[in-house]
């Protein structure tokens, strides 16, 4: 199979929404107009982002999941994405499974393959994706991560450390049962972009970042790019944890093997979870919980902005935690 | 230094022409009214687009114009780029040389870098590239592969074969001398992309392609996409390799241990000349000549579309030339 065969084959679809799709030198897009186009490119490399031996149908999902979750932190709607895939081989047992998870996902968010590029070397794929933002009365509607306002309330999408919990048993340094890591797995392999929230919190959230290296650390960079300062309950966070949740009431070996501050690395620090946070006003918490659910999207609160400078951890007795987690930083 | 000061310090830079710029989820641009936005994305990875000891600064002009290389085949007007970038480790001895080369060439044509990704992976580099076309009276601008027509003319630009002559040096397989080597090795490591040729010819070629993988194979995409066939006068070609051109006369060793063939096969499918291969209607030929002047670009007339599918070779006493070449496929 050459590589002309390969795009024909596995990637090329007719353009339904873009101009002119694959197949020439560039992709034409035309936006609609009183929009701006959100633009996100990720990378993701074999050992690094994923393990060799990892469900290909799974790792085209994620490819195009954390670049969505990137759209999405914008409140953007997605439009199209272009792929460019370095391959050891071609090989239709990888490429079947991979285009079929990846143009799954892209079908459900009506997000089209409109380009990329294809060449042998080790396995990376590098998607580029775009959004549509509309302009409001001359005001963008996108979602930066510089609207923080002191007094705004902190809210996180979903669930948080089940990535980071898989990743730890598939790398073995911790047992967990089978039904706990099937779940947790699917957090790590699968993510769920929050497309749909993103959209609903258009003109209500001040600020929304996704959650990809860590909640603290995506969280500082709303901090600094807004000049403010933020608290966050770390119980709050803790019961994030889906298997969190789900086994300490049941106690066992697998749940007291982890000390309660691992459990909260993982919530606080863990990555890979691909959940929006967000601020908004505390007057708008009736509209942000309308906007989850009609999102079908769970939210919590689990803090709150504040002018003064720093980053401030408390438990639910109000009590200050230390804060000893790292977020992840790719040459830190 | 740190995924983020990497960022901050190499590739940051405030937003000119974007709303929005490096820093944040996505990037925004917003499309002047009337114009459709081109999009293309190239991967290059070492050992495979180029040797481990490559100049950095070069290396990094080299995955920009690449990628500006496609904009001028479409006839579009380079306006923005996402940089994703797998790096083995974080060193400023790289990034610095690296980032001046991308971002000078990305300065010469008013790109300017909107986003991207960092991450630590064997040295692979993701360009996308944004550019804007015109839509006149309801039709885009672009200029599209798929429409040469039986009388055109056959165009190429630039010069032809370089770049292949420098990389079997570099590999040792011909010895070439020294202030050869050096001309044919600019073609290879800074190639131009020619942006002012292909808006120039914007209204007037009928079909457009850059040459990356070989002339014939790309031309090739063309006349399969076209519907239409060519013929192609090979001691055209042969007259565009400078090295050939400029050393032919002078024979000698470097000159007359290279066959004949083998100059040709540089010529025709030797790879990564981005140059840009177009029709035009005979009727053109002077507003083509006029193109070509006003980019300061030359532009030569290789041969001639025709109804008959098929590719034939002729030189230049109109004998058929044996087609036996193979051009630049990553997984063939």
């Amino acid at each position: 199979m050459g590589e002309f065969d390969l795009i024909e084959r596995y990637f090329k679809r007719p353009a339904r929404q873009a101009v002119l799709g694959v197949g020439d030198d560039c992709a034409l897009l035309q936006a609609a107009p009183g929009t701006q186009l959100a633009i996100s490119s990720d990378m993701l490399v074999e050992g690094r982002h994923f393990f060799a031996n990892v469900d290909p149908c799974l790792l085209g999902h994620k490819a195009l999941a954390v670049n969505l979750s990137d759209l999405a932190a914008c409140g953007a709607k997605p439009l199209a994405f272009t792929l460019a895939l370095a391959l050891p081989r071609a090989e239709a047992a990888w490429l079947a499974p991979f285009s079929q998870g990846l143009l799954a996902l892209a079908d459900a968010h009506a997000c089209e393959l409109v380009g990329g590029d294809t060449t042998q070397g080790p396995l990376t794929i590098c998607i580029t994706v775009f959004g549509e933002v509309p302009v409001t009365d001359g005001r963008s509607q996108a979602l930066l991560r510089s609207g923080a306002r002191a007094g705004d309330d902190l809210y996180v999408s979903g669930t948080l450390g089940d990535a980071r919990l898989a990743l730890e048993a598939l790398r073995g340094t911790v047992s967990v049962p089978a039904p706990v890591l099937a779940a947790a797995r699917l957090r790590l392999e699968a993510p769920t972009p929050r497309v749909a929230l993103g959209l609903a919190l258009r003109g209500i959230a001040t600020a929304a970042i996704d959650v990809s290296d860590g909640l603290l650390g995506d969280l500082g960079h709303v901090l600094k790019q807004s000049g403010v300062g933020a608290t966050v309950d770390t119980d709050v966070a803790l019961g994030l944890i889906a298997s969190h949740a789900d086994y300490s009431g049941a106690g066992g070996q697998f749940f007291s093997q982890i000390a309660p501050d691992q459990w909260l690395a993982w919530a606080l620090a863990g990555g890979d979870d691909y959940e929006l946070l967000f601020t908004a006003p505390t007057a708008a918490r009736e509209t942000v919980s309308a906007a989850a659910q009609a999102s079908l999207t769970p939210v919590t609160r689990i803090g709150r902005i504040h002018a003064e400078r720093g980053l401030h951890l408390v438990d639910k007795h109000g009590h200050t935690v230390n804060n000893t987690f790292c977020s992840f930083d790719h040459f830190a």
